[in-house]
């Protein structure tokens, strides 16, 4: 199956038309200021400033992270978006200035990066491990694709496609090319959307190139270090192991998730991409051992991944401590990327049901209420008093930080957000089955048989599990609708204008397909009875043993400091409690439910201060518990935060 | 009170016994050939050889840690506590040879230090912060008392005297004098033993200078740093905090114990002792706030102290986590160095509870059965699987280790274990009052009332309470034998000659005191009912909510994988289990107890091995756990370790 094209798909939701408004009111615009260098006190960013340095049009030394371009990438992807959500004059001239840069920075063979152009002219493509230039480049042509999809102006396309051909000339297993890859995988799924773009097969074989390569011995990454000792070149980073860029084997030959969170995810994305264009069947299970080793053991419930603070990594099979986690808001951004690409590989809703997950709070998590503070890392338990003592939490902040230097997440996100329209549909042409995956107020159009059919979405979703779809038409037209069933629903029902669909044994692979002739007008309801669930974790998971959490649809849920009391972990609840759900709009204007139910706490009379360790059963309290959804967690003060809560018999 | 000579006490004991005979015919020995490096494949120590150079003999370049020869001091008052037992040519052959070469390693003016004479002649005082200049010599002043009191030869003790007043020579408030203090206690404490030793109230001056100059503003170490950026000379560590030295404040005005772990409880030591010479209140106020906080807010219950792993210090109240602890083995024999003293101040069984329990667990569980490898840290979770992969275990080994390049512990238990016999007694000469702190089998000679008394006890301890003891005398004498009740009995009996005595009112400050006129041939017997205790933590303590650990008498006790099963933190036991006492010898030869009990573990066939998360309550299967004494761990093969077991109703 195959995206709706995000042109075909305009979000009217109360839930995300807010974040979507942040983007395009807020975000673009302050990221634009930013990289322009235009607002006092921010730390400098000088990023495109670096491309008029690379044009030769200013004097000047490079400034900012190595992947500096990156940054003026993935604003301009997100102003994509934005102008395809609506248009936008003054937006859309920024962009069209900036591309007129970044014709003039791109060098007459095509190479375009403004580090290695006015920094490092010496050493272009003699660092490939920790240079980032393919990574830089990757984003540079998601960016062009997104721009010339959005206003189908075709010069950032161009210049995307110079540079991919030059790429191609350097790069591949042909004699006299580099057998390299880059350190941080990007550029292969950047390519196979170049691909798609421009229809030119030459960048598939690239991207094919790039990820068949990796890992094979003898490792590049190695030779290249042993060549640039020889020269003398400076380490950009310190050494890391070659698992850290998921360069420790051949993509077919690994066994589990290995290294940086966000490296892996962006390579297993363009894995499950050339497994789909190549019907590789080797790169398919490959893909899917990837997946089911993260999801199965090394992903906490928000859908955040990477339990090492240090190098953002995974670590091993079931270690997910709730607060030394990394679990990067980019990752999970990653994360639905692939998710997305796994469902076009096989219409199951498992992949479906992770994306939502991941979205709704280990990734939305990331970005504050009002759109200008950003966590990077996104851990399940807090406590700030420890922050500044602990030096195994020294990555771990109690609050959201503005915009930072290393500014890799804010603009993430802000591309996830603004691009979220294409996550909801898809739709397999030869099955004529238009699926459903995620319940977002939406109007999409989609040609089926050669008739332009328009679906409307509605409903109060995450809030409320009763969606509407109102089909429109010009004549009768027969196709599949294909809903998504999320695995946490244990019945639902479904109407259609009205009339009882028959369901549960007819769901395939997680979809209750509908399949008629569909009329202008036409009304299917469906409710997702929305239950509060209590989790358990599989007891490998050595810091959740004993503890539950809260999830409500694809909500998971947690206790601040400011709705309880100090110290957290103290409280507990026992599952068959009656959760109330309580409808409030004090953190989101727009409402939200949080969670009140009994719980219990140490009677603190009958503890003695004095007294580390005692014999005695302390007295247990009843104790008025509140829990709010994750992802609008530290938005008031700071405090405490838990995800996994104590159980209590 | 006072303590009972060392000469005076042999310890004849079937559990320490054993530790005493390993220092005697082991260790010692061993030790001193990694000295002079006689052992092949052993990494380097140079120890002796770096005095040979200072005392001009052979030529080469010093190598080692700047603390380098603080090693030979911890051994030779490890030997000197081993000749007090028993005498030995050999071993005494070896400590004159060697307390020669210190004579002429020993510069004019008395100054003594291999790594300022050798490598930086022309640094001499200028970095006490982190040089461990007045550290070394405070340990050599510690080895040449212990010897002197063992043996009766004066020239160690010469040359210790002739140290000290070199040092009193330079440091002081007076005019012309350096106002410095050590960046890691130690002189202070042992200039105290000099004092006793010699009796010159000079040395007791200056270590009270030390104390009373610690923290002061302007800082000492800051001033220190300028004076060095001045000559360009180099550090010796990465900078680090003043608290970390213990130096952030005056030791009257410090609120909390802060620092580095083994450095606060050496100045604590030495408080305790000022505050006894002085009757200086503000100090005994001071040192009794320390003590408080750490016993209260800042111990784990193996008497672990220090809870980071980075700078092996003090963070914040009740951050105790069980895997990320660093809990060195020199803290723990500070700790009961500092106990000891706290007991001459005050007669209260609450410091020798304490002191008990660091030495049967916290301390002996840095060294092995064989007594060839240590533990610096001693973690009370381990997963070995975890150690390679999470950065923030990186100082946890799931093995002992064998002598390493910073040898601080291993010395530093070794001479623990040989002078135990000084902490089993005290005397308090004004009321008459024979205090029994620890009950370890033994034979003492005190004098009261001009009558040589021995006092012979016997018993099983740790493992049964069951403790005898036999006074013989030549006529009758009137004292008060004070035998500590431990708080965790809640009952106990004593008979005098068969006949029961009137207990718990009657204690005083945890003493059971019996006042009477002996005879020779009298006969005590203490029981003390040894049941296995469930004890709990103060919910503040995150990491040990839910959780319980067991004690028996003074022992914390473990579960280890291979007694019992992988995932240890699965195993769940219920408070009110009947917890079955093993006599087993398959550990420790001459036996010790294990406990047996009915736990639950969860039915691994109930799992869904694909689910990381789910909302089933899982099955549970009874189980039969066994846990052993935590000293014992890490004495089979590797494997999981667990202190604090889940609580299951």
């Amino acid at each position: 199956m195959k995206p709706i094209s995000l042109n075909k798909v305009e979000i009217k939701d109360k839930f995300w038309t807010r974040w979507q408004r942040l983007i395009k009111d807020d975000i673009v615009p302050y990221q634009w200021s930013i990289l322009n260098d235009q607002i006092p006190g921010v730390e400098k960013s000088q990023t495109i400033e670096n491309f008029r340095m690379a044009a030769g049009e200013v004097k000047g030394e490079f400034y900012g992270m190595v992947f500096q371009d990156s940054d003026l990438a993935k604003w301009l992807e997100t102003a994509s978006y934005v102008l395809t959500m609506e248009r936008n004059e003054q937006l859309e001239q920024w962009a069209d200035g900036v591309i007129d840069i970044l014709e003039r920075a791109q060098q007459a063979d095509g190479y375009l990066n403004t580090y290695f152009t006015v920094a490092e002219p010496d050493l272009r493509w003699k660092n490939l491990k920790d240079g980032h230039e393919l990574y830089c480049a990757g984003h540079m042509i998601e960016a062009a694709v997104a721009y010339y999809e959005a206003t189908g102006k075709s010069k950032i396309l161009h210049i995307a496609s110079k540079m991919a051909d030059q790429m191609d000339a350097v790069f591949g297993i042909e004699e006299g090319k580099l057998r390299g890859y880059d350190g941080h995988p990007e550029i292969e799924l950047a390519l196979i959307r170049l691909y798609r773009a421009t229809n030119n097969r030459k960048y598939l074989n690239l991207s094919k190139y790039f990820v068949e390569e990796r890992g094979r011995k003898p490792n590049y990454f190695d030779q290249e270090d042993i060549e640039r000792q020889k020269i003398g070149a400076k380490n950009l980073t310190p050494p890391k192991e070659l698992d850290y860029y998921v360069a420790h084997a051949p993509v077919t030959e690994m066994e589990t998730a290995e290294g940086h969170a966000v490296r892996a995810v962006y390579l297993f994305s363009a894995m499950a991409d050339l497994a789909a264009e190549y019907q590789d069947q080797a790169l398919l299970q490959a893909v899917k051992k990837m997946w089911q080793n993260i999801v199965n053991k090394r992903m906490y419930i928000t859908g955040g991944i990477g339990s090492s603070g240090l190098h953002e990594r995974f670590t091993v099979d079931y270690d997910l401590p709730n607060d030394r986690v990394y679990a990067e808001t980019c990752a999970s951004v990653g994360f639905i990327m692939w998710a997305y690409r796994m469902l076009e590989l096989e219409e199951d809703r498992r992949y479906a049901d992770v994306m939502e997950q991941v979205l709704y709070n280990g990734a939305l998590s990331g970005i504050s209420l009002d759109g200008k503070k950003y966590f990077y890392v996104n851990p399940l338990e807090v406590k700030p008093s420890l922050l500044g003592h602990r030096n195994d939490l020294y990555f771990v902040k109690g609050e959201r930080q503005s915009w930072y230097g290393c500014a890799c997440c804010p603009p993430n996100i802000a591309r996830l957000l603004a691009s979220l329209g294409q996550y909801i549909y898809s739709y397999n042409e030869a099955r004529k089955n238009l699926f459903v995956h995620l319940y977002i107020g939406s109007q999409i159009e989609q040609e089926i048989e050669g008739q332009l059919v328009q679906i409307n979405q509605t409903g109060h979703y995450p809030w409320n599990g009763d969606i509407q779809f109102q089909v429109a038409t010009e004549s009768p037209v027969h196709f599949t609708l294909a809903l998504r069933i999320p695995a946490w629903c244990d019945s639902f029902e479904i109407t259609v204008n009205g009339e009882r669909v028959e369901t549960m044994d007819s769901l395939d692979k997680g979809y209750l397909k509908i399949a008629r002739t569909w009329n202008s007008g036409d009304r299917v309801e469906l409710l997702l009875p929305m239950k509060v669930r209590v989790m358990r974790s599989n007891p490998l998971v050595r810091d959740n043993v004993g503890k539950i959490s809260l999830l409500r649809g694809p909500i998971v849920y947690c206790l601040e400091q400011i709705d309880n009391k100090e110290n957290l972990p103290d409280i507990g609840v026992s599952a068959k409690t009656d959760f109330q759900t309580v409808f409030a709009n004090d953190l989101l204007e727009e409402g939200a439910i949080n969670l009140e139910f009994d719980a219990w706490v140490t009677d603190s009379l009958s503890l003695n201060v004095d007294e580390l360790y005692f014999q005695t059963e302390v007295k247990r309290n009843p104790f008025q518990a509140k829990a709010i959804p994750y992802f609008l967690w530290a938005n008031r003060e700071p405090g405490e935060m838990l995800v996994w809560i104590k159980e209590e018999k």
